[in-house]
């Protein structure tokens, strides 16, 4: 397994906002973004527009390379080491962002979309319609993530 | 933006099963799968058995180039031609899979999760908790989605 193979991708677009990085994560819930997608890729954008919500999952390119395989959960201030991969922390093996974001507006390769927690310039390499499948209702979860539900 | 660079990634695991290519799609609702992830990476999982539900990303790797932008939904029995990016087919411009899984047992660098429609040996590139703001109370889908809520 240790000869596991790179894998390369191509990003589909990129983030725009005209807020500061360091303003993305504590504004997060209010944050309207645009996701500019590739020309040439407009047309695998039909039907978008008929979902309420999105996945989007974009490249958090200026996040440092992960040192510390275990952190603690909020900053430092709480409870005992967890690892990255069982923590929403941008600081892991393969820094991945996933944002369940609302869709706003569709126009041509432009969506309007609120609550994407990327920063300006971010590439993104996936969007996928949210549906169904995609909710768990009530899902467990450590008192640590300190986490609510969606307001 | 044409000159986005390209990503590259390490996968983190791989995951196991039993079951053919052939029979994933369709059992995927009941389907018990492995993820192995690097040895070397088992400090990363601390903490991930203390949630029920994990968002596994992979790479779908056997899945062809993608050739047309637009498809018409369920294996072209109905409707109208929607966007690869509106749809959650497999043929998409970063074959990028996602699955909500149950996470059952975590036992060193072996998760055994529920509902992970990924094919034996596919490569797995980041393991995220699911939490409260990942849960859309009734999100809007279009009909020729056909899904349905989780069982």
């Amino acid at each position: 397994m240790e000869s596991l193979p790179l894998v390369e991708m191509r990003p589909i677009g990129v983030v725009l906002t005209d807020v500061p990085d360091a303003d993305i994560a504590h504004r997060r819930r209010d944050l309207v973004s645009i996701i500019q997608v590739l020309p040439a890729l407009t047309p695998a954008l039909v039907g978008l527009e008929e979902y309420s919500h999105l996945i989007v999952l974009f490249w958090m390119a200026r996040t440092p390379p992960l040192m510390q395989l275990r952190q603690r959960p909020r900053r430092g201030q709480i409870g005992e080491e967890k690892g990255a991969l069982a923590l929403r922390t941008r600081n892991r093996p393969n820094p991945i962002g996933l944002a369940v974001v609302e869709l706003l507006a569709r126009e041509e390769n432009l969506l309007r979309v609120r609550r994407l927690d990327a920063y300006n310039g971010t590439a993104v390499l996936d969007i996928k319609p949210y549906d169904h499948y995609d909710v768990v209702v009530d899902p467990k979860v450590p008192a640590w993530s300190n986490s609510a539900p969606r307001a």
